[in-house]
């Protein structure tokens, strides 16, 4: 077995801690990769107190996982030691079903091996993600990573990216197209990103006042504050596409009011309570509500491609692991821009 | 002026009685139809109660209209004396906004001038609708209708008919996809036609065990009661598309639950109460909630070709006008399959 090392939930109200533990010995279609950098996603936070519910203890989270590879089975053909290699949220699927066969393994009928919280196609091995100092994975399932970005940026591309492009994508973003980006946060900041670079015109819907600079900043080219009664009266119905990164419970409709014919509005995100909004939203100008869930790996090298063609990475905060519980804490108070990238050499330190 | 004779509701808890009342005087554009068939649809009813609000008295319903060219304007080329010709939902657009450049006439940003409860762009004109002998309107507003059909059962293609067609073919319905049909009435008959001829294969939904012979003939290969609890259990999330029929409120969430990855459900009626499902449902398999109002001209007239050349009419009860009244309570009732269409030579009975 393989010795790792790197922190834990031991229990869903524990804080994370330092933990060694074992990564399977490589096979011929795995690669070991040296872990460099590993993105906090509010995802890991959720799954680490167990809100979601069935988490598996101890728990090592992170699937935005920027490395480089030390090692490769006699059987891989796509990457070399030394190359640069990612890992998102899942290691593994059935590769059978229609959902994979089209490549979009997120959906695998007998369910993906997510990154961690997870079981291997074994039915018995837990397995542990990101906040770790190395990971063995079948070279299927990484990616490569663009060169000529930074690599501590390039992490949350895995989740964070993949999460926004694929709708993006899906809809064919292109110029002279209005989107808008509900929430500025690790989600929506990558999502201005994106449409900016796809040559659409880009709003930023938020409820705080001081992301406006940001906003625009980060490629917006209009902010409306949504604390404002009745602003959606304003928007002229103009958007193709609102891309909907909020996870707390929210009113829908004036986003959907704010869609123009044949609009689309993408969740992002599970509210806890039930979506509620009237059905002539919808057909009274032909409007679609759909979701999105990150995205397979075919499109998810296209993005990581993308981004290095268009310079795209996200902005980060770079922290030791040792301040990972402080981390979660500031996620949770929306006190990020945009992203926790948890430098792993701080492990020896 | 020209002289008009039809059915009209004086006011909203009128019944429907005899009306005279002018057309006016056909331009160079517009072209005379003799009416010889009107479709009874269920928003007929709706209007001439005004439960919808705002409704314009007397009203003469109708817009499944079916009949004969007698006279055309001198700059009139699409329709010569004694062609067949159709008229659906809308009379008039603005011709100049983007929906209306698109061919999506119903979405006109003006508003579309609708067949009757409408006021013409003259600003003052009243409309009225088929539930009369004659009719005046601008030949880009007409429709050819396929000859080879029984002509009363062509009437109701221009509402029910294009109301199902339309989001059959957005979604590109093909042969091999599973498609799903809740309700089986006017539109939901319709539906199972097309989807058919497209080569889907059909599942209709419905509350009525009494209608499952009827679903088979019409074409369904399935059959799915859904007054058994728990009934989406069987149904392996196997959709590729559902068009929703019910104007009734109900729960979309076991629909939802039924479509494989990515498909899409389709309103066609418009619930009182607010629709309300969880999140989940759309993000777990990238479901899609849409909606459908009618359809374009230039989408009308493809329907009405497919028709033509699939022999696809619909199933009708004809009536004379003096039973137009016991007709409205019968549809209330479902107590038709599945349309009613008068008969406008019993005006002169």
């Amino acid at each position: 077995m393989l010795k790792a090392h790197g922190y834990a939930a031991k229990a869903a109200r524990s804080a994370l801690e330092p933990f060694a533990f074992d990564r399977r010995d490589p096979g011929p279609k795995d690669i070991v990769i040296s872990i460099l950098y590993s993105g906090i996603c509010h995802s890991d936070i959720h799954q680490a107190r167990d809100e979601w519910g069935g988490a598996k203890f101890p728990m090592v989270p992170g699937h935005e996982i920027a490395g480089r590879v030390v090692s490769t089975g006699s059987g891989v053909t796509r990457f070399s030691v030394g190359d640069l290699a990612g890992v998102g949220c899942m290691v593994d699927s059935c590769g059978t079903c229609p959902s994979c066969r089209a490549g979009e393994e997120q959906f695998c009928e007998s369910g993906p091996v997510w990154t961690y919280n997870s079981i291997e196609r074994d039915g018995k091995t837990l397995t542990y993600g990101g906040y770790s100092d190395v990971i063995v994975i079948r070279e299927d399932f990484a990616l490569r990573l663009p060169s000529g970005l930074s690599l501590p940026q390039v992490a949350p591309l895995l989740c964070a990216g993949i999460t926004t492009f694929s709708p993006l994508r899906r809809f064919g973003v292109r110029e002279g197209q209005e989107v808008g980006v509900v929430g500025l946060g690790g989600l929506g900041h990558m999502a201005i990103k994106f449409a900016r670079a796809m040559g659409a015109r880009v709003t930023v819907f938020s409820t705080s006042p001081s992301k406006e600079e940001d906003a625009r900043r980060l490629g917006a080219h209009d902010f409306v504050l949504t604390r404002k009664e009745g602003w959606e009266k304003g928007m002229g119905g103009r958007f193709h596409l609102i891309l909907d990164a909020v996870s707390a419970n929210h009113d829908l409709a004036p986003y959907l009011g704010s869609l123009g014919l044949g609009g689309s509005m993408v969740l992002l995100g599970v509210p806890e309570t039930p979506l509620s909004f009237h059905s002539f939203l919808l057909i009274s100008r032909r409007r679609n509500l759909t979701a999105s869930l990150i995205g397979g790996l075919r499109e998810t090298q296209e993005m990581l491609d993308f981004c290095g063609h268009h310079g795209i990475a996200s902005d980060i905060e770079l922290i030791p692991i040792q301040k990972v519980n402080e981390a979660y804490e500031r996620t949770l108070r929306g006190d990020v821009r945009y992203r926790f990238v948890i430098d792993m050499a701080s492990l020896n330190t």
